[in-house]
């Protein structure tokens, strides 16, 4: 269904939740919390419905607070739920069983999506569903105000990678440019979400970084962390995460491998930069994922005996029997 | 004068010479390249005059190998020098001598130009010179093609720390959906830039890293490299890059300081994010620099008394005499 439509219909209800889907991101949030508050401006009574916690570094946003995790029913007057960025019914961040008989508009920008709504639009051309949104809440007669700016600004971002990854478009750069000109902070969103880390993560990252070792001419980069390593700085959740990104910054190399010591196995995160395919490297241990970013447990005596069972997968999918 | 007439008095001229600043960044040889090209696309004999190597990341682009530093004399026959994102005449990356009496045009967007050339445009809302260089080839009839795209990308985002630096404008964002719109590979433009590094490089990050410790509840961080951690790597130059930048993403920094060991005194850099001002903590042992970036040199009897010494200015500088 086209944009005019869905914005029609929206604007038809008075009583309207919004949600989006589990292990919400920059993106996630930042719509929906832009999308609940431009309702408001136009009087409508609207939600968040959320069973999962936003990421801490989003409190910088206006309605952040009602992001609770704690409101997974959609209200029993809701007219509408509004499923935003969100590819299938299963993933969304609610109960389901408190959606009932309430239509769904399902407003997406991922390729795999169900059209699981009564009515759906899907732009896959979108970098970010924030893109949608606000061209949502133009047709919806909303003003951007700075508030529903810094959220759509922080989805934006947050999903293109700083205007880096190749799902930007002119159009990104236009919305860009308009949420801009409310005067948000823009410089203040890109610190916080790209250039903020806890000091313990800081120092995980240095013994990862001291552990990195190239293999076959640097093609392949290894980094390392034991348990020790998590113990010593008090990270119980053993996330390292984006870690395995710098490896792949040595200019030879194709495939960052982080391993992680866990109990009788690793666990493997691995990024590609251009030629192999991370997901069918890890697919051959178990592992699966995406074309540049996948993973896994891999069973091993130790962890040089990993390394060697993974630089043998490499080895093999490598058409000219490249090695060390 | 206005950028119109400005590209009147460069199409009268048939041999141009094109400059930048000692030193030169991304938007400095991006900007030169993309205005040598498309002067040839306009029939005119265009050379790029420079003193300096381009830094070797920019291999990319496509005049990359005219910039090699080894043709500082502009040619007899010259009518005009373009001289680019360069604030006064000595920073003019060639012999001042050969410049005799060819008139120099100054195109630049720093705030302390010294208005050296016969015509002056300085343009201190431009993010980058690029970005004034796009509007004149445009006013100049140059069809902007892939390759020149590519310059004047690369030279926008390399300044405005990919549209994050506050003087990001959405003009910036309008140039950077035109330069797209060519078919530049803009996210390896921004992988060149931003993610790659020697593999020794990421190494000393790591060495970097693992020294990091807080101070004064967090609001200073400190990070130590010493002569032997360059030696192990093999890095002749002691350059540690955009590493002191680490420190500042802890949430709590608002001083990041990396000392670096020398003969009989340590190397200061500086970074803060927006209490202190990081040229008065480092004016206050003789060094020097900028509000949010300074550095210097500190007479140390050992590396802790440095730090003790930087943490008694950095104490002296906040109104509430916050300490450890």
């Amino acid at each position: 269904m086209g944009l005019l439509e869905i914005a029609r219909l929206i604007i038809e209800k008075d009583n309207i939740a919004v949600v989006t889907h589990v292990a919400p991101d920059g993106d996630a949030v930042g719509c929906t919390l832009a999308m609940v508050e431009g309702l408001r401006s136009l009087g409508k009574n609207a939600v968040v419905i959320s069973r999962d916690r936003a990421p801490d570094n989003l409190t910088f946003l206006k309605l952040y607070d009602e992001y609770t995790g704690t409101s997974p029913k959609i209200p029993k007057e809701a007219g509408l739920l509004i499923a935003l960025d969100c590819g299938n019914l299963d993933r969304l961040s609610l109960d389901l069983d408190s959606v009932g008989t309430v239509p769904v508009i399902n407003i997406d920008h991922h390729m795999s999506n169900d059209m699981y709504g009564i009515e759906n639009h899907v732009d896959t051309k979108a970098s970010a569903t924030a893109e949608i949104v606000y061209r949502l809440l133009g047709l919806m007669g909303v003003t951007i105000t700075k508030s529903i700016a810094e959220s759509l600004y922080a989805g934006i971002v947050a999903d293109c990678g700083s205007f880096s990854f190749e799902s930007t478009t002119g159009e990104t750069h236009i919305i860009a440019k308009e949420l801009m000109e409310t005067g948000i902070d823009f410089p203040m969103i890109h610190r916080i979400l790209f250039k903020t880390r806890d000091f313990a993560r800081l120092k995980l990252m240095g013994k990862a970084l001291q552990s990195l070792e190239e293999r076959m001419d640097g093609f392949v980069t290894f980094m390392y962390l034991n348990a020790e390593d998590f113990n010593s700085l008090s990270i119980s959740d053993r996330d390292s995460g984006d870690i395995v990104n710098y490896g792949l910054e040595s200019k030879t190399c194709d495939v960052s491998v982080l391993l992680k010591e866990a109990e009788g196995f690793f666990r493997v995160s691995i990024r590609t930069k251009s030629l192999l395919d991370a997901r069918a490297i890890c697919e051959a241990f178990g592992g699966g994922g995406h074309v540049r970013a996948a993973g896994g447990n891999i069973k091993a005596a130790d962890v040089e005996d990993a390394k060697r069972q993974i630089l043998m997968i490499v080895e093999r999918m490598l058409p000219d029997g490249r090695c060390d």
